[in-house]
């Protein structure tokens, strides 16, 4: 474990660099021990950017490669411009900052999130460790303080769209990927155009395993694990792996009065038994796996119109790929005694399968050690949600702070996290970069 | 009952005017019994008039006030003009060609159909009975053929989106289903505009009771009973009434990943066990009623997003009310159920109802005895569909001619009639209209 000296001027501090307790109070190192970082410059940040995009609900709409995602990437920035940070985008679309080190030859950390949405989401997803990230190094600019290694704050293109700024990134967004239609309306090789990448230079923006000396994530947790057990700090041991179908229902559109009940091929109905089934056999299965059905359009869609086809999606999500399988499969003999029963055909087609990821143990211990100093109460657990770190940790050791979502609350308008406990966060995060920065 | 020469010029026959049987070969009405429709002229006309609207599929399409409805509106008109017809356009939107009977004093005998079609439908619902309508006018003419009643053929507007056409004629248009916005985009009011109505001067298309002899239609059964009874003509007994609601179901959004099975309220999910319990409500109660959900859309509708709403359709048909409400009250109970497993807000708002209507014994009768002189096989049956004619029900004696759809399919591009059965079922009308014009 090398500890070097991470003040950029000695003067400021008088102090030494190492020691070996970093957080009492006699240690040499208080002065980094009591930076903290400016939590209503977080907060006011983070309500500046909602206001990119706004809908007619007045809610902020910054869905990937749309207007308030463009002007929302543009005002993000200039703000890292003035901090010094040269921002640039690279051929994935994503956005870096870069802040040179004392030693240029230490590979980077990492840390950012990303600051798209789903259609109807919040405020605070993404979002929140963005502008975390950002402020962890206003608060290095403040106090004039230079790290030994390079840092590098990533503000990824699309992460709602399949991580797909990451997945350029690390290697793996392939030819499909860039064909595939995105909720703004584009393909990603439109839409990587409108936001600076560049869909024919993919490689240009691969980095390799070894390049980073960490990546960090600071992110709300959108599950209601830490409030309903009253914890300041998630210290994630590793992000599901999830599997995405798209599932056609074709069954026969026929009249609604005129058609006798048992001459049907309703494909709505044989869709709504289909979705209860997925509840079913993700219910019935112990474990913390997800299944959800989250598109579902009946077409024609007229009232006196038997369904012909149906359109839905299948999600499922675990640490274990094998799980997974295990239940689509049970799913599939479900969808198959349904098409019988209602003589419809349902297929599935795989749209993408996102790996799990596990935690670096060294950054999960820092995290962890970093919130017990704070006196915050912490706890080890899994993120249910992909994140774009689950693509870094095929390139770099990884780890991801979790903060609590109210309510358990995410992907909606009504995301929300307390002032304090981004305060905490950010506090972590900005602690947890320092520590990594001494002990990797 | 009267009975008159429907001669224009006796000479042309030969013939006295009255007889006792209209259909032996011994009559002295062989003439008139010998006429035919030119079957080919209707179906050419038919395909024609499919060419209005194409849409990206080939498909016609007219739904009601959009550009395919008025383009075949307005080629409609011309072909009227050259019968002879003059056909102007009501304040409701309804085309009305006249032709002179002998005796202006007797009321109209009216008949005709509609030419929209729900999106995604076929080229023979309302297309046939309304081609089958001129067609009649057209075998007048080239017999030189005068009735005694003045002749109307009504080609009503919008019947897809709620009978609206029939609706005004009959003063039953409201307000409310002015400002109701139709599968075109436009509201009702907007719709009548576009296609030559004055939805401010409605009463001025108001029809009276008794202001017709009566009112006949021919149609497509849209149901399989005709073609897998193998029988040539449907003699309706009644058009079954129905009640439409709109169903909103209110869960929450929230991240698909992140969010346990356990702590969602998934408004899909809700929706689907409806959509299921509908479905079992309607089959474990014996009868002819049919229950369909038209409409499903699950929102925000992406895959990574527990469906926070659902909105969807519900439509029951039944030749008795009491029996629609009865059935009613059991889905609002299933959704009470429903709604509390799943923590979501299920609320139903009526749409609107159409009545059940019965035809006339007299109509009806005659139906029966033209296709039973013509040797065509028969059958007594209720439409499970709706039409104008119970509309026009309320102020006329009316009846309907059905004839085979094949596989029963109807609101479908599939739909299809074969050309034999539209020929037998163009001179039932024929027929029909010249009894009634004697009888009446």
């Amino acid at each position: 474990m090398k500890r070097r000296s991470f003040l950029k001027n000695a003067a400021l501090t008088g102090l030494g660099a190492s020691t070996t307790s970093l957080w009492s109070l006699n240690s040499k190192n208080f002065f980094t021990q009591s930076l903290q970082v400016n939590s209503p410059r977080i907060e006011h940040r983070l309500f500046e950017l909602a206001k990119f995009g706004r809908n007619d609900k007045g809610q902020g709409y910054r869905v990937a490669y749309t207007q308030g995602d463009i002007e929302g990437r543009a005002w993000l920035m200039e703000l890292m411009k003035r901090a010094g940070l040269n921002p640039s985008i690279d051929t994935g679309g994503n956005i870096i900052g870069k802040r040179k080190g004392k030693n240029a030859s230490h590979k980077p950390i990492a840390f950012g999130s990303h600051i798209d949405m789903v259609p109807d989401g919040g405020n605070y997803d993404g979002v929140f460790g963005s502008i975390a990230a950002l402020e962890v190094i206003e608060i290095l600019n403040e106090n004039n303080l230079l790290t030994e290694h390079p840092l590098e704050v990533i503000i990824f293109a699309n992460e709602e769209g399949g991580t797909v700024g990451s997945k350029a990134m690390v290697g793996t967004l392939t030819e499909s990927d860039l064909n595939r239609v995105t909720q703004s309306g584009l393909t990603i090789r439109e839409g990587l155009k409108v936001i600076g990448g560049n869909p024919d230079n993919l490689p240009a923006c691969i980095r390799q395993k070894g390049d980073y000396t960490a990546f960090i994530e600071l992110h709300i947790e959108q599950g209601g694990l830490l409030e309903s057990e009253n914890i300041q700090i998630g210290v994630v041991e590793g992000i599901v792996g999830m599997r995405d179908w798209g599932v056609t229902i074709e069954g026969f559109a026929n009249h609604a009065g005129a058609t006798p009940m048992n001459m049907r091929q309703d494909a709505l109905l044989a869709a709504s038994k289909l979705v209860v089934a997925v509840n079913y056999v993700i219910n019935k299965t112990p474990g913390r796996h997800v299944g959800t059905v989250g598109k579902n359009a009946a077409f024609p869609g007229a009232t006196n119109v038997i369904p012909g086809s149906v359109q839905m999606s299948l999600e499922i999500r675990d640490l274990s790929i094998d799980r997974i399988e295990q239940l689509f499969n049970e799913i599939q003999q479900e969808a198959a005694a349904i098409s019988k029963v209602h003589k419809v055909k349902i297929s599935f087609a795989q749209d993408f399968e996102l790996f799990p990821a596990i935690a670096n143990e060294k950054v999960k211990k820092v995290i962890e050690e970093v919130a017990k100093k704070m006196q915050l109460s912490r706890k080890f657990m899994q993120s249910g949600a992909y994140h774009d770190t689950a693509q870094m940790a095929t390139i770099a050791p990884i780890g991801m702070i979790f903060v609590p979502s109210i309510g358990g609350i995410s992907h909606s308008p009504k995301e929300f996290t307390q002032t304090i406990d981004m305060k905490n966060g950010a506090n972590v995060l900005l602690q947890t970069i320092l520590t990594i920065d001494k002990e990797f």
